[in-house]
């Protein structure tokens, strides 16, 4: 076991709510950016830890998409909430896990004595790419933003086991083409608009997930010396409307995982932290309980991290 | 001390090259891409350490810009070489420094015992979004690409120190604002085409490097308990012709040092361990030398890592 404690947690919305018959999405207003919203989530992390960000000794941005190609989106997060100090700022990225990947690295970190307290911010604007000729993924996406201030553990706090898979025949299955280097601005015009814009194999995603997770799932437990049952509480990736397929192929319960696509559909790398945080914050996750982070990320990759919060 | 032993490394540069005055420069030819590039780095450090892909068991993208928005760099890496594999994939990115991160972190990785060879790749290609009317860049940097395969190490071989410090009043010091979320391929035109390109207000760089940095390295070197007279080569960022300048103020004698600038200019997060690379292949580092990686990212960041090799 790796000793991390929670210490505190923060969301981030964006004001304007659009609904797609019985969903809910939340989209960037005018002006506004994942910047915005981090710097709020970030805050509201602080004052939920009741902690000031001199009390961090690192930053790690854990988004799936780059706010620049040049500095990455931690610097970025640094300019906005700990400028004037040397905490230092690094991305880790792993797409829509990057959040569970960022907190497993922290683990090792803060077990080991590196760091004493870890910013981890997630978020990410698909709006920034939604294609409206592709509705499946138009109407998925929500823009929003999370920050985690995490801290090394004592007694049996901590991550109990983790484990990451990729399988690149998914490669792209979930990706944007245009935009960074290998098909820069500079080459956009009318006819490759559409390679500008996020595009979602989806159903060949759901079949490849399918097939990868009962194994992968079954062998992490086993490797952790645990089983479905000794899991109080499942935070899913909210990937799409398909995760109760998901979920019951898995053999998990409804009443164990948490389920709130209808209510924010997809948010990328936030959506992990994001739940997680609510179900901490509503009461639904408490001290002792042993939670599962797990979900499918562009690429496709796969993590599946145990908790004992 | 983290046991981190290098088992292998391999450089990439493109055939085609290019002279400003007494600098050479390496730029991708027509219809050649990063990728082509990494794969033929990794293709090599596997040949060097004698493995194959299959005995590795993580792989870390450590380059600065994004190859695509979506999925991380690593995936797309995974698909050219460990395709049909289930290796995990993940990016870590502090810019010009990501190497260094990327080895600092899988030192805990691999003396934890979560993975026994990883595989970390740098390169980026800056002929991407080089700006012809900002001479001063367009001329410094080169396209190339860099593999390392590390394991645990035994006995004394690794990692005996590692520190990172972020100083963000410099985080639009070194740039490329367009292309990414904040600014998408979407808001590209003329008026605003040079925000797309690569920026880079040198002057402001080298002042805030030259004032963070001596204090950063004593401050490190005494957390080590070494001096500089315990280190037999340094192996900085081949960040510009100032790198003499720079190492001068940090009292770093010319013999200890390698540049390579005029050689092969700035290859952004291939710099560092490009230049390691050959240096351990021409025999320049030999066991049990203690060697010294550092530089600054764009961030401004900077990363002090002493290697018992």
């Amino acid at each position: 076991m790796r000793r991390v404690k929670i210490l505190g947690c923060g969301n981030a919305l964006p004001e304007r709510k659009i609904v797609f018959g019985d969903q809910t999405r939340y989209r960037l207003g005018e002006g506004q950016t994942l910047l915005d919203l981090s710097e709020q989530a970030i805050r509201n992390a602080l004052n939920d830890a009741g902690l000031d960000i001199s009390d961090l000794d690192c930053i790690i941005g854990a988004m799936a998409t780059p706010l620049q190609a040049i500095p990455c989106n931690a610097a970025l997060l640094h300019e906005r909430v700990a400028k004037g100090t040397e905490i230092p700022a690094m991305d880790i990225n792993s797409t829509c896990t990057s959040f569970v990947t960022a907190l497993d690295m922290a683990s090792y970190l803060l077990d080991a004595g590196r760091y004493e307290r870890i910013l981890i911010v997630s978020g990410d604007t698909g709006s920034a790419a939604l294609n409206p000729n592709q509705k499946e993924s138009y109407e998925l996406f929500s823009d929003a933003a999370t920050a985690f201030v995490v801290g090394r553990g004592e007694g049996d706090t901590g991550v109990l086991f983790a484990a990451q898979k990729t399988w690149s025949e998914g490669a792209h299955d979930t990706e944007i083409r245009g935009g960074c280097g290998l098909m820069t601005a500079f080459k956009f015009n009318e006819e490759n608009r559409e390679d500008y814009f996020f595009d979602m194999k989806g159903i060949k995603v759901l079949k490849l997930a399918a097939r990868v997770l009962p194994d992968f799932l079954s062998e992490s437990l086993e490797q952790a010396g645990m089983t479905l049952e000794d899991i109080d509480v499942v935070v899913p990736h909210q990937a799409s409307k398909a995760l109760d397929m998901i979920m019951s192929r898995l053999g998990i319960k409804p009443e164990k995982y948490i389920n709130r696509v209808s209510e924010y559909g997809n948010m990328i790398s936030a959506s992990i932290p994001f739940a997680l945080c609510e179900a901490i914050h509503q009461g639904r996750i408490t001290e002792g309980d042993v939670v599962m982070l797990m979900g499918t990320a562009a690429g496709l990759t796969s993590n599946i991290l145990f908790l004992n919060y």
